[in-house]
């Protein structure tokens, strides 16, 4: 079967590899629609070190190829979601809730870490029965392969900020994963949502999915406006969802006494992340700092799924471009360049 | 001053009352817009024993007349919106984090209960820092007279239910505090919300606030109903909006295993309430039955008026009549009948 | 291989059975050490229905005969605890946090329900990497036997009531359950417990446990006491471990508003369960009634077995009593009956 | 009458002041027993920047001595305690679940801060009813001083840490907060407390107020001592009780993924605080950085107290001192250079 594969570091291309087989529990996938992440453009630039012939990606949706022989509620020919992240549900992290950080720190993210990921003919999923959710009749493939890390992580952010109904909060950054933040902290009953970004178009589809605020961080220190549209009270809650120094430090100086900052950014670079002492209440102020790794599980891509059945919400929007499976090389540059305005690349596998 | 008061069981009127006076802490508002709630017709019933002359009313926005010398953020002339419920802050109830019950079960209920309520050319509001707010210019009065109960009771519904993104809320009755957990079920970002009703005008806003499905009980038991629309497996939460021992056991009837029952209806007769022993999992299920009472205080109602500022939601669509205080009578003899598809019945003071 | 079964509704004895076998996540126990339940009991007593030679027992802790071939944490000759409750852990409910009713209402628990109990030369444990543990060097099996139920269930009581640091708590009921309840709020910091008791023996392990009062329900209204213990003001939770109407009407009774009633009780008999209209506050005194079944699993057993090894608690005083696994007929009828001022009986294996 | 000030930064010394007089929610206190605490030592050195004659304290516990005129549960000659931090209990923060928060970070804390502190003849506190306790009488003056700060904050760091029954807890800094801290963690139900320590008589304390291992970070890498104690699993919870850069790094890497760290120090210095970037998971690791300001009020207090009425803890063995008033300097040089082995002086008033 064909697979598109980081080489090594800093090298793709599609190449031919075996298909691969179920152990009793998992299933193999055959993908209809795929999305690029930038974490894919970011493991082939070396993040998670070296790795030969990895097939890359991590969110598609699919119909079941084949199941092995202790899967009870999923069978060949079902069309299936299946989350980025796909846990050892047995593991002691996972019995203490941390699903996503089984076995190790983000154990539960497996394709294109630790196993090959999903951009191929075929893909392999652990643990069936507690990592696919059927897609209702009604949800489209590309609405959703939307649910396997943007809206589960992005909503995970406004999930774990502790937003009070009516409370502020703001989301730094609004690529997808901050996008469906906002729409996350919308969907937590927020009474006001600033969305910082400078880009025109994300700017755009940030109040769409629920943005009151568009503060751009190029017309001014986003801070002192934060502060300013806030009469110095400061955030309920900021979310980070870009994965810089700054924003963190940000995301501190903007929250108020007994706030919560809500990191969902991977913080890919540097030794360290800096707490501002002073803003931080000199250890003392009661902002919470939170983080996470995309809920994954056949219950959470179900409730997903379900939002998307119901109209809550439409991922959609965030397609900027479409490609067949013959062209993902051109559509993983683009992702790499942020060329033409990429927001996400649609890739069609069927 | 004119009030309009419960002269005794059963028995209503508007009397000539001196105005009240501000201690140290409090504030004098002149209402301008007010709306009568069911539990004012309980009370003039008999619900809270035999009233002389109290003063009905607890839903009011206004204008400060008066405040006393301690009180720091409020002036003369100020427009407001107050609390149907006007806690102590400092009790130790409050302390615990249930402000609600200070002093006492209920023990912030104070309008129309321990001391005159709000129908009356002049209404004394406790502790005027801590439970009065400022109504934002965008937001009218009319608006704003549903952050006092309607809107406080029914997202209290929501917020308690433990909502998990994209779950499954069922709400028992549409009334008007129904019709706000409705809303607020979507505020918390439920994927699918099933409101029980049968009265069309009511069934119609419930899709308005966010229903996406409605089961009228008049045409099936609506626990089978719910159990097929949720293909057998129940919803994660059930909203009690109406106050009966019937559809209590209903929540818990449709409950899933884990899932909560979050009671906001006030149950005003008979010794017991029942928890039907199968269906509640024998005491095992994880069940959980949780209760509130309207939330007030400045900060509930400030980020309530932020959800109005912000247009997350118009309460006004169930304003069905209109009234001059001088007809308050006749507006509280069609709110005590439920006549003429009456939700909620707006009063003008000004 | 020898199993002591219920041979139907209200017949046991002793009979021969086939070794189970595992599965490929699987492993074969042989037990060492075993603790009656008065759950098996109920169960005897048709209170899940007829069954037919189903093994009983819920409570050993053994050494490991076999496992299959997906297990990877453990081996033959190991030496293990198992929870009475065995979850599916890649179940929705369990990925919802709600393990012990995985797939359905109580579904985790297994033993001596959906299949052959733990009572037998060999008993069989579903998912051996999820649910065994490891029993440190310095733990004895009889202590350790301990940690698959009573300590699991009682501590749970404990963990729901959501005790404040220095909170007063009443546990109702002084069985195995109930003690271990008693102990959980000592350890969740609980600054004042009363235990409910009439039985001299229980009183005293009552206080060893904990309790700083004992309320003996003989000498008058329980809630009558208790009200007077907290000088009028109710406790902040109360724990029902009993499972009767009466005492979980009591619990809402001396719970203050806000506060908190625990159920572990397994309530099995009646159509209803009563909730008493007035002390709960007509639906409105923040009064969570909340309830658990178990709580099972390798993570949750290594926890209660570190407990053990530090020295926090020391259950086998509840052991009142000892047996042979050839005498284990004589134990169940004499816990059946509560004859001879029986707790607890251990039952030797090896 | 005479008070212990700050004259400037750098110097104290007692002076003749005023007797303050109350408002009508306070009261005046003739303080019986104080405590020093290294935040005055701070407070001098000009942490929070220059003060003019400030009285200092804010441990302290003694007799009403007059109370305002709206004050309800208290009398002139009662004998109280009050927490070092008296909130304003009706300010939006504390509505918010953070009164030492009110009103500004750090808020709540008045005494020797915005206003005077407690070392003097007599002291004044705000909003009696909300910030007073009665003492037991079973609770000695000494014992209760402990009640103020000590045990507050220390208990307060442990139920931040979120720790599990039987879960493995790590504090840092052994001085008094941190031995709080360690008992705290005992009483949330750890079941392996590690302390960090090198003092020997601190070690010893430690040890009898809960901890199972003591790690001396003189003796080696604190982190790989603790990393190794945990079979390289790390600690579910670690608490930061010195305000260090270092300690909290450590703290960092010493949780396992999906666990807490609870920061309790006052870190003084400084311009950051530094996240260590890959033991913090990148940011996705689902650690959690949480805060705490001493919680006070009348409710905690009365909760501290009744663990001394029922003896789960005797702070008096961190008294390693005792000095009359008039000796106060002599304490306060002391404690400011840690000399003698000085733990906690204790001033007699009376």
């Amino acid at each position: 079967m064909k697979a598109f594969v980081m080489e090594g570091v800093g090298e793709t291309g599609i190449t031919e590899k075996t298909r691969p087989e179920p152990g009793p529990a998992d299933a193999i996938l055959k993908p209809t629609k795929g999305l690029i992440c930038t974490s894919d453009c970011h493991t082939v630039h070396g993040a998670i070190g070296d790795r030969e012939d990895l097939t890359l990606g991590h969110e598609i949706v699919g119909v079941v190829d084949e199941v092995g022989e202790s899967v009870t509620d999923f069978d060949a020919g079902d069309r299936v979601a299946v989350g980025a992240i796909t846990p050892d549900w047995h593991s002691k992290a996972a019995q203490d809730g941390h699903p996503s950080q089984s076995n190790q720190a983000l154990g539960g993210w497996k394709f294109a870490n630790v196993k090959d990921g999903t951009f191929a003919e075929y893909a392999h999923v652990n643990d069936a029965d507690g990592n696919l959710a059927h897609i209702p009749d009604d949800v489209s493939d590309h609405e959703a392969a939307y649910t396997a890390d943007m809206m589960s992580t992005g909503f995970a952010a406004a999930e774990n900020a502790d937003v009070p109904v009516g409370g502020r909060v703001v989301v730094f950054a609004q690529g997808p994963v901050g996008l469906m933040a906002t729409k996350g902290a919308a969907l937590q009953g927020a009474g006001e949502i600033i969305a910082v970004e400078t880009v025109d178009a994300r700017q755009e589809l940030a109040v769409e999915y629920g943005a009151d605020h568009v503060v751009d961080f190029q017309e001014g220190d986003p801070v002192e406006q934060i502060m300013e549209l806030t009469d110095g009270e400061g955030v309920d809650a900021a979310i980070e969802a870009l994965g810089t120094d700054r924003t963190l430090q940000d995301c501190i100086k903007v929250v108020k006494p007994g706030g919560t900052v809500s990191n969902v950014g991977y913080h890919g670079d540097g030794e360290f992340r800096h707490i501002p002492r002073e803003e931080w209440g000199v250890g003392m102020a009661e902002i919470d700092i939170v983080t996470d790794l995309c809920p994954g599980g056949r219950l959470r891509i179900e409730r997903l799924l379900r939002l998307l059945e119901t109209g809550r919400v439409d991922p959609t929007h965030m397609t900027t471009h479409e490609f067949d499976f013959t062209e993902i090389e051109e559509a993983f540059e683009m992702m790499d360049e942020k060329a033409n305005g990429i927001i996400k690349p649609l890739i069609h596998f069927d």
